[in-house]
């Protein structure tokens, strides 16, 4: 298949620059705040996302990055056109800095539009989750089974405690009978860590308001494969050119949920 | 020291019986409900408890037993005046029953009230945190560091999003300045673990409003143990008859959360 060798370097890579990150936990980490106080970067953000823009360049130069980091300024293109890796060099970068744990590099290709490869890679565990449109999904190189429907009242659900409270992108209380009826809830601070976990059933479902594509593009191409769910918490598709706000679980499940929103 | 011989068997059965829970997490799980949908109980809960009053009555035929599920039925004692072990023979059930992770063994003894030793095992990722009143805390026998002092605003605070909602034990806006202020807000599912987790830093206070002691009974003499500290959401002590509000925290932090509950 024509996305095989590009699947195998993606791999590669990653399981690279999650090696660079595991060693690096155990030196000191030194913090940038972006927007606010809770809002961080690292100058390891900058330079593992440096090592993919690297490494395409040499291997694809004609496709384009749509990093978190924005190390790759000078491009001018339209996202439904053309070839893109979607990259997140560390998402989870609080945990990266406070647990030194509990986050992941996602990165995915999207070929005109349409999401072709994704790969979440939590190297501290050394969980790495991939997938090929078509090919079905993998922890490890291990085939993930489809995902079984869901009901709330057996599922753990994932979402920042943020959105309870007053804020300018959703009623928090929309939130308060999925509190109520779920078996419980749950928070990682990694949107494609959660993601991933959806995969292998740790947890049910991921909530979120303002994701970005790079939080998730991995995480759709995983899902899909899986018959899981990935749209915004209406139901639309999700746009990978803006944030949104985004609903991933199982199948079935994800209905249960949407009617609190619709 | 006179405890030192508890201390190791302690360790040692909770080792085996960790090992024998972390091979049941391949098996199938039966699962039964105690007081609701989301309050589980499993054979293994009940087996692990078993298996320490089996152990305890060995080799101290006149201790007490506290456990959550219970299995040790014929007694009559005040907690003040005996010596007593205080287990939760798996907490995070749910955890353990839809993660298969995420849940530990804890254990701990009191002598006439004083707490003397806790272990808590999460044998999935075989991180062994235990403590001797006086000889210092450890993750698999290596020393941990005292905690230093931390503030809100650095911090990562670990509470079920429950209590954010109407419920009749907190008024839920009273978490509204802790999750605006703090660096971010986690929840793992399992109280005695997100104690182990602030000994060694992965995450910075943990807010409940009620736990039962077995929950609690390990994670206070380690906590004390590193200078943290383990009171009711208003300062005081924790009641080990009872269900308490409970605060866990590093230094000056705790300070910091207490005042939105004063």
């Amino acid at each position: 298949m024509k996305y095989n060798p590009l699947y195998e370097l993606a791999k590669a890579w990653t399981k690279e620059a999650g090696e660079n990150l595991r060693k690096s936990v155990q030196e000191t980490i030194e913090v940038e705040f972006k927007t606010s106080a809770s809002d961080l970067v690292t100058k390891k953000d900058r330079e593992t996302e440096q090592y993919y823009a690297e490494k395409i360049k040499q291997h694809y130069p004609e496709h384009f990055i749509l990093g978190e980091e924005g190390t790759v300024q000078d491009q001018d293109y339209e996202f439904e056109k053309e070839k893109v890796w979607v990259i997140d060099p560390i998402d989870g970068t609080t945990n990266f800095v406070n647990q030194k744990m509990n986050f992941v590099i996602s990165v995915a290709f999207y070929d005109e539009g349409e999401p072709v490869m994704g790969i979440i890679y939590d190297p501290i565990k050394d969980e790495m989750f991939h997938a090929l449109k078509g090919k079905g999904a993998y922890m490890n190189g291990e085939k993930i089974s489809r995902l079984r429907e869901g009901s709330l009242k057996e599922a753990l659900i994932s979402f920042n405690s943020f959105w309870t409270i007053p804020n300018d992108k959703v009623d928090g209380k929309k939130l308060y009978p999925i509190i109520e009826n779920a078996r419980g809830i749950r928070y990682i601070g990694s949107a494609a860590l959660e993601i991933a976990w959806i995969s292998i059933g740790r947890i049910d479902a991921y909530i979120d308001f303002r994701l970005s594509p790079w939080d998730i593009g991995a995480g759709i191409v995983i899902l899909k494969e899986l018959g899981g769910e990935a749209t915004t918490l209406t139901g639309e598709e999700i746009d990978m050119t803006n944030t949104s706000t985004t609903l991933f679980s199982r199948p079935g499940l994800a209905t249960e949920i949407r009617k609190y929103f619709n």
